[in-house]
């Protein structure tokens, strides 16, 4: 089965993007034929500057390919390295109903807030839709909030393949496990936005500080703790092994541990966990010309796949005869 | 200074086409660098038949070429062998607002019509902004009524220009002096959807045949007649010299004449006024393998232009570095 994920170049990685999907982006590898791309046509409908858009394609690359992304094995590279998916947005917006967009929860959201959404944030399901049907995606991973955006490219797909024949493999949504939702070091999921993240691959030091800092209730030392209810139990949970967090569950429920305990040992686990890609990471860093290379590679692979389609594509609507 | 027109491939050319507009596109070839291509990019928002498609986008270029334009000077191709224009609209969208959009005129008049538009009708004029942008155009040659299209290519080009440094030309409208609206058979503005055309090139029996049957009056031959309201005589005055004109202009007022002369003559002079292009005409359409390579060269002529502008905008934005 081919698998297809879009990557958003937001930055460095955070272990929330881990433990919430990267993770099982990377597990999926093993028993398929993995098409992964950055997808940086994406990031410009948040208006980037171009100097952050280019670094944090670079960096979501190095993240990627540091903690196990294959890139003999899955085809791996910049979106904007394989323009025909825009070419073929454009094919797909001819037969995509305004009303489809109007619906789509990104953008009813923008709308909620007050916010005059660009074009390329309303239009970005079309694009997504290209992206996954221009590869004969089988199965696109997603978190269950985003299976609507499926939905839209399977409608895409079908009212194409009804109109002109059957250019488009049909895509399923593979729906992601969900994880517990990753706190963040102020309680709150972790995300970019709320300024709450930890790094995968920040310092040593700097991890170890902002675990530290992670907000807890003021339960004295002495009394039981709730684990269900703490932050820093909960991202036990992600690293630690099932035998040391039975341990901590129970000593949470019998009184006696300060959170400052907890907190060292998460920090130990957490920077273990990651020990053995950091290496890899700081490698990677060095050579970013390696990087770019990897992308290109993966572009050329990505780009003959595309072609075919689009080729198929433009032949059914009577382009180019 | 460079001139970008598009051309809808909607069939074969009529003698409204010709005189509305097409007649002073190839006009302008003359003292200005001419940019022509036909857009079945856009066409397929109005969702064709493939086979449609293809053959009035063949059909639009033999009788632009027939009548004239000469495909050594301007450089005259297909939209869709251009792909370049639909990577520049994704990154226009980014920076157009959608309340831009959600006022154009044909847009509006879709919605007011209770027709619920594709996204494609809807992002049309980015689209257009990409196709006048991407080859840094000077001017837009188009009626009065489109001059909005060519202010939301502006609004649009100065816009990315602000927030990225000054990759394109902000293009002028050079709007076409307006011919008085050239009736169809039935009296009202020919148009193919009216179904009251007299095609440029069609066999000089039918356009016989249908001049004859333009719609008139009843004033009997004996009484005067008033050439300001007749369709036959609004016709005349695209095709008969300026004598001849008036010498009809007089038989009209003062009575004695009946309209089946005057369409007669009609017939005479507008096959004689389309005489020489005709053989011209045949020519091309015996050899359609002639005209794809005219197109074909230039395509390669209008993608080296593309090419250099995307290359620009690219790194303006942040992509690829």
């Amino acid at each position: 089965m081919r698998v297809l994920s879009g990557i958003q170049p937001s930055g460095r990685l955070h272990v929330g993007n881990y433990f919430g999907a990267m993770r099982q982006h990377l597990e999926l590898q093993a028993e398929h034929e993995g098409f992964y791309f950055i997808a940086d046509y994406h990031a410009l409908t948040s208006n980037p500057s171009p100097e952050a858009l280019a670094r944090h394609t670079l960096d979501v690359a190095m993240d990627y390919i540091a903690l196990g992304l294959d890139t003999e094995k899955t085809v791996f590279w910049r979106q904007s390295d394989v323009p025909e998916v825009t070419e073929l947005t454009w094919l797909l917006s001819c037969v995509t109903p305004l009303g489809l967009l109007q619906r789509c929860v990104s953008y009813k959201d923008k709308v909620a807030q007050g916010l005059t959404p660009n074009h390329g944030l309303f239009a970005y399901p079309v694009l997504q839709a290209a992206d996954i049907l221009i590869f004969q995606s089988n199965l696109v991973p997603v978190g269950a909030d985003q299976k609507q955006h499926i939905e839209v490219t399977r409608d895409i797909a079908m009212r194409f393949n009804n109109a002109y024949g059957e250019v488009f493999t049909i895509p399923e949504e593979h729906i992601i496990e969900s994880v517990a939702v990753v706190p963040g070091t102020d309680g709150r999921k972790m995300s970019k936005s709320y300024g709450n993240t930890i790094e995968i691959f920040e310092p040593e030091k700097s991890v170890k500080k902002k675990i530290m800092k992670i907000v807890t209730d003021s339960t004295p030392v002495e009394e039981p703790k709730d684990p269900a209810t703490c932050n820093v139990f909960a991202l036990l949970k992600l690293v630690a092994s099932p035998q040391e967090l039975a341990e901590w569950d129970a000593r949470y429920r019998n009184g006696g541990m300060g959170y400052g305990e907890a907190k060292k040992r998460l920090a130990e686990l957490m920077i273990d966990y990651f020990q053995p890609y950091r290496q890899k990471r700081a490698e990677l860093e060095n050579n970013a010309g390696d990087v770019r290379k990897m992308l290109e590679r993966g572009a050329a692979r990505a780009k003959a796949v595309a072609a075919q389609t689009l080729i198929e594509a433009r032949r059914a609507v009577g382009l180019g005869a």
